[in-house]
């Protein structure tokens, strides 16, 4: 199997609209740019979706996403019936003044775009157009679009290179972020069934209850990663809203449920805390492969296994 | 000295505009209710506003903010000259429907709020008002004062109860958010100067790069904690964006830095993990005082350090 | 099976001479009582009869002697072909003063004995009989036959309750130890075969390499125990010889190894420290079973991998 | 100070009788050889004489003895008033096999020698003298020294190289011990007062009763040292005999109480375990300077110290 598998007869969702930052990540897993491709305005809606049928699967923002939805996904994954990320994909954020044809620069004296697209741009428009009022708009695209129909409150638009493409707009200005390098990760999720294969760079997403709020219940939890030698990539500890100080850690762990150190801390965290959810093994975007000492390879734990197994008058000792 | 100290030539900022959420938080405050309270556009503005001496504290959101800012405002307290926090307030997520006197609900075609706002009351207007449109704002408070300024593109704006009540609008309807029970986080950040006193329900938060990214480094991290009994009730992993693969710990755990456990925690962290900072310890919202085991009280450090003492030759033995 | 098997046609061996503590232990085996008991002059030797299928199986020392032979015992388990503890026997460190028919307290001006029991005697002698002294033996059973056969240089001995009883030699003082309530642990070692089965109230021995000397290694080992909440009852660092620095971790655990926790926890420390040895699962002599927590149980675990195997398309999820 | 002072009024003693293994270790301390020394018959007097101020120290075997006392020196020096180790030596365990002048090895049908130095000669004597008899003896220097008297029922005595020189009884034979290269280690205890100076290879002993017996109860003993990077050379569980299942765990650390991270454990220790002993810190016998990071050693402490007296402002910032 692919990595990113998806039947032509179903389409893929992401949070819209189209032509933000969800989308071209979206365009990044192969196939999807040939695929059907339907907006949703919300994460639960799109995961609604793929969990009816009607998508065969959602992308989302999962961290530092400029058009919101960060909690909203991991939530909305969290609640209902199981589904898996499949894909990680990472995009840079990158903003490009645009406007109709033969608007220019100095004509500008209204700007629309989302507000946290506004609020990451301050340093550009102070520097090149400090008069400029800002409209606020539901996402960069949708700004992008009102520009495009005609009639808009507003000369210029604040947006993702991609809807510049796909509207035609005059980019008038590119790489306006105050931030150089700030990227948004995003995933795409989808329904259990075949795990994405194993690539050597991947990375697992768990959703762990604490067991109980005491200075060692966390301790508890890691060294069942610890002592596998499995390394945490992202820890976020995010109350579950059912009462006072109970939490959930969201944490992202190098490799992938087919190595041996993986799947062995998951037996040992399900133990800790049955109510877990597994949320998917998958590449990770950047390709890193972690370091693995040879105790925690899969040979090592197939060996050990065997061991045991000779002890207890299961196979040769 | 009082928890909320602020002397009377100096205003307070908050993450304006007037009336959102993080105004209602800076009104818990005491004395802040009288002071002057100056908006600002965003946190490291108001933090700007702080550390320049222009403003006494900044009120900030710090967790599931409507109007968005978190990150922002984790990031801003890190960089630049050191702050603290010096006080932490919990409001509710309510909002209410307010219009110009004389409209009635019926009469609502379009709704300005900003579009976090929208999306956490799409389930009450899905019932109540299917067909009107939403109109975007900067804030929840901006759409407000648009439709008392008149001549706005909306007849009603959803926005927090404390706008309501500032611009004497009439409130539609109230509590008409999805999900009943939510809350934000706030926190009031100052300079470095006297501590707020511990009240023995106090929390205090840190920022720790993590040393290397290994198996082990985030344990190393964990048993400073572990090791003097202070429970941790946040933590989340935070890129710091210098290299791949580089963390920031951001953490609150339960007790002041004037607690022996929490400052030799503090010491033991320091040697681990050098460039840690130290930013704030401050009464807990919701006056929940930690459970202390005896050997970890204050009593018990003291005890430990003179036996210590005695075998040095330092003091009686 | 039962929990010490043993075949007619071989003998069982112990650490001799006859009548010593050892062979009070061996006589607390099931069916030792009945089959033949041949002593062995040292530990080495005793295993070398087990190893050559000459003895069932060796009685010897593992903890707090009288007559010596402790570390000798790990030792000798340890070097050579594999060996399984069998059994475990506490037998109390008791001493009675014997002489030939017709001698009587007052006659005894000089006491045979191995030099340990005459030390633990010393406080009842310095008592009872001041001016006595001491003619040292290999062990009290020697001292005992010795006067048994006449003409030894002393006119009582110092020996176990046992060696009274098979000699028929006067008991002139009973519970003369100086240190009352004293015990003296041994253990049963046979060849690998059939593991003793189960009882609830096990123990399993093992001698663990340290991988290597750092700060973090001993922790290492113990939080694959910790992980698996399995409780260590005995630890013992043993320098291997093999150079400076060097150690083996001698340990028991409760529980036996087809105990889910504990094979689990042999799983981890055969991948940290593949040299590693297990010595045998067996019955504990004080029959207390361990507080296993229900996340520790064999149907935690038990769940656990089913949950896991769904995970992996192994099995229904 | 130095590190084994001793004032010219007061003898030393040691586990005797004279010429043991003890006394070639006690004449490894500076000044011991030119002092009065007194042998005692065992640990708990030897230690007595310290107590009662009769000697200024005592020599006691502690790890792998001949003679045994090994369990009762840990035992003797726990019970009863403070004492504290001052030195340790460290001796190779090598036996001689003596005669009075003129006797040849031919000669020899019975050897006189303690029961353990017996067992560890038995491969030699088995190639050289596979005829010959053992009588036991007290200590191997008994054996000698009833030799020296004349009219004993051996002719050969094994013995310490010592005693051969002081008694001038003939060297048959050299090396004879079966297990070449093994040692003893031996420690120089004696009252509280002026600690030894740190050399930057020293050892610390402590014994830490364990406060309840749990499976992470030794892992939260363990983690007050790795959080100070302080490493365990040596530890051992030992029944403390008051109940059950209740132990008191007896280490070596590696560094000097002056040393920040080991009197930083300390403090950590007592309140977990505020019965434990701290039985001294002094040289180590292999001169062997442990490994500490940056971030544990002396400057990283008291950097540490002036960060948190800084934010507590107890110091400058």
């Amino acid at each position: 199997m692919t990595s990113a598998p998806g039947p032509s007869s179903l389409p893929y969702t992401f949070l819209g609209p189209e032509g933000t930052f969800t989308e071209s990540a979206l365009l990044q897993v192969p196939g999807a740019g040939a695929a059907k491709r339907v907006p949703s305005s919300n994460a639960a809606s799109a995961l609604a979706m793929v969990r009816s049928g009607q998508a065969f699967a959602a992308m989302l923002p999962i961290e530092n996403s400029i058009e919101g939805g960060v909690p909203a996904t991991l939530d909305a994954i969290s609640a209902g019936t199981q589904l898996r990320i499949l894909h990680e994909v990472v995009v840079p954020v990158s903003f490009v003044l645009v406007a109709r044809a033969g608007v220019a620069l100095a004509d500008i004296t209204a700007v629309g775009t989302h507000p946290h697209a506004w609020a990451q741009t301050r340093d550009w428009f102070g520097e090149h157009l400090p008069h400029a009022i800002h409209v606020p708009a539901n996402s960069t695209a949708a700004a992008a679009h009102e520009l495009l129909a005609g009639g808009s409150a507003f000369q210029g638009a604040v947006c993702a290179p991609l809807v510049a493409e796909q509207t035609g707009l005059t980019i008038l200005a590119a790489g306006i972020e105050d931030n150089v390098g700030a990227v948004t990760r995003f995933v795409l999720v989808g329904l259990p069934g075949t795990l994405p294969e194993p690539t050597g760079a991947d990375k697992t997403t768990l959703a762990i209850p604490l067991p109980k709020d005491h200075p060692g219940a966390l301790m508890a939890i890691l060294e069942q990663f610890a002592s596998r030698g499995v390394n945490l990539s992202r820890i976020e500890s995010r109350p579950t809203g059912k009462y006072l100080g109970h939490y959930v850690f969201s944490v992202d762990v190098d490799g992938h449920i087919h190595d041996a150190r993986v799947a062995d801390a998951l037996r040992g965290l399900h133990r800790v805390s049955p109510d877990m959810l597994f949320l998917g093994s998958y590449p990770r975007a950047d390709k890193q492969p972690p370091l693995i000492r040879a105790y925690n390879s899969d040979t090592a734990f197939a060996e050990s296994g065997l061991w045991v197994d000779g002890l207890l008058g299961l196979g040769p000792v």
